[in-house]
């Protein structure tokens, strides 16, 4: 199943890309999950990789260079949170600009990736400084894998399975739509410039038997869909149970039932969320139940895993929108 | 002891920006080293990242993309040697234009990056693609100790070791600086370009007992004066005899003294070499000589480790000159 018709989606290029390099051997893990697999001597080891580009990923008219060390991390974070496993360090790589600002830029930076790296409990290892027009900072995240041994993959969705999300869907996406109109201390401002990492609950998902787990950074829909390709199965999805955003709560142009629809595809398609979307036997609802974090980010059941290919909802099946990071912002924003 | 007067040299920054994160606890290894060592359950792991930023690293009117590919890893591979250890998972992160243009580069790049993996047994095993209006690549390498469990640290100089390098020191540097001169099979071309990590020299020197080493990535008195400063020692070297560039094997503008001059001047304080500065007993040598890879680059003792501090010459304190990330690559160039 092609998940765009475009050769030139992401995932299409990172494919043909890959294929021009060395990739682990059969015995080992190939590249496809939130995490690389490595194995080193006898035991594994989990890394990652992202990175956050200026006038791409973040926008300093919105967001602080606190924030966006913060989110630099936290990205990484979520990636091993699908995998339900322990991050421990972190490699920066910090491109600035070679002025006053740029060495202040650095700074912040540092000052909210050291205050993520806090809250998370990772070590900043090392890395490189180098002079760029735009800012942009990469971070590699090396952690271990569950004290089980187990791991979260893409590819153990069963029939019968339930899909779940954790936390609200959609509010990164809204507060990008609606930058100009909306105070930083709103929420979905919140959610979109200091993302939450679902560390715990990766581990709680992976404790009760989750079959397979993503992170939820390019929308649900199109997360979802790259979950079925790599299981092999088919998912139905409620979009009446996707948790959505609260209805706005200050004034705006568009129509009211235009803003209903709009909270709808902003937590079915909408990019930036950092949740993870999962699949668990209804069966072991119960153990997920017990071993929840309390003050973790609440898990919702929204659909099924099914025999065959697609995501489909009550009216058809529903195409993988999301974030692609090959499309300009505007042309994903209009898709919203 | 302070490289540079300035608060923002490469290294200062870099000092300041690590306060402000957390760091590996006292047990750890704190950062400095040219890779990190991580402490992952009951094993240690080796972990680096460097990135190259078009018009700052490399220049597609130079280098192709196929170039920019290996050398993109190979300054990685250079960081492992430099510890002893062997590479062996790379994680890429690709920044490029979203164009035609863009997904061409992506794809040579690529090809390069696996042709230098093949050849030093690395496997790609995940990453990050992004949009960028600058092309750049940024990759984390991990891997293991040398067998012995043993690391090659900058740390490790011992009053009266030799001082030693691998290989030619220069030729990359003169490649740059006379880059609209000289074909691209010219050796100093190739040299810059397709730079050869000293992974089998690494090892042979760990082997034979070597106390520290260090890449020369930035410039042999720059890189040894780094290996003093965490050493605690200083150094004493014999500009003659540290291995320069043969002369210019075709015409160009300046008098035939000053070339003389700027060849030692290269192989003192020139970028870009990803040889090995390292040290090691006297009384290891001839081990060191029967352990040393038959068709790898030869070594040259070059100096002594002295108590106290700075690299000294003959005729008296040598400055660290070299190629510092954050001036702007006239700057390091006219210092040459």
């Amino acid at each position: 199943m092609q998940i765009d018709n475009s050769e030139y989606t992401e995932d299409a290029l990172i494919s043909r890309l890959l294929k021009r390099v060395p990739t682990p051997d059969e015995e080992g893990f190939k590249p496809g999950d939130d995490a690389a697999i490595l194995e080193i001597g006898n035991s594994r080891t989990l890394a990652c990789a992202d990175v956050l580009v200026e006038g791409v990923h973040f926008d300093f008219a919105v967001s602080t260079p606190g924030d966006v060390g913060w989110k630099a991390l936290a990205v990484n974070l979520s990636d091993i949170a699908a995998m339900g496993g322990k991050p421990l360090n972190a490699l920066v790589v910090l491109g600035i600009a070679l002025d006053e600002r740029g060495y202040l830029i650095a700074e912040e930076l540092y000052e909210g990736l050291g205050e993520c790296a806090q809250a998370f409990g990772v070590a900043v290892s090392g890395g490189d400084l180098t002079s760029s027009q735009r800012t942009f900072i990469s971070v590699t995240v090396i952690g271990s894998l569950h004290s089980s041994g187990d791991i979260l993959l893409r590819s153990g969705a069963q029939t019968g399975d339930l899909i779940c999300v954790t936390g609200v869907l959609g509010e990164a996406a809204l507060a990008l739509k609606y930058r100009d109109l909306l105070y930083r201390e709103h929420l979905w401002v919140q959610r979109l410039c200091r993302p939450v990492p679902r560390l715990r609950e990766g581990n709680a998902i992976l404790a009760a038997g989750g079959t397979s787990a993503i992170d939820i950074s390019d929308g649900l829909l199109l997360d979802l869909t790259r979950l079925t390709i790599a299981s092999e199965k088919a998912a139905y999805v409620d979009p009446e149970r996707v948790p959505r955003p609260m209805p706005f709560d200050w004034p705006v142009p568009e129509a009211p039932h235009e803003l209903d629809e709009q909270r709808v595809r902003a937590a079915l398609g909408g990019g930036d969320d950092y949740e993870l979307c999962f699949t668990i036997a209804p069966d072991r609802l119960s153990a997920l139940e017990s071993t929840w974090p309390e003050d973790g980010a609440k898990f919702t059941v929204i659909g099924e895993i099914k025999d065959g290919e697609g995501v489909a909802g009550p009216g058809g099946l529903l195409p993988p929108r999301g974030w692609d990071h090959l499309r300009q912002e505007q042309e994903n924003l209009r898709a919203l």
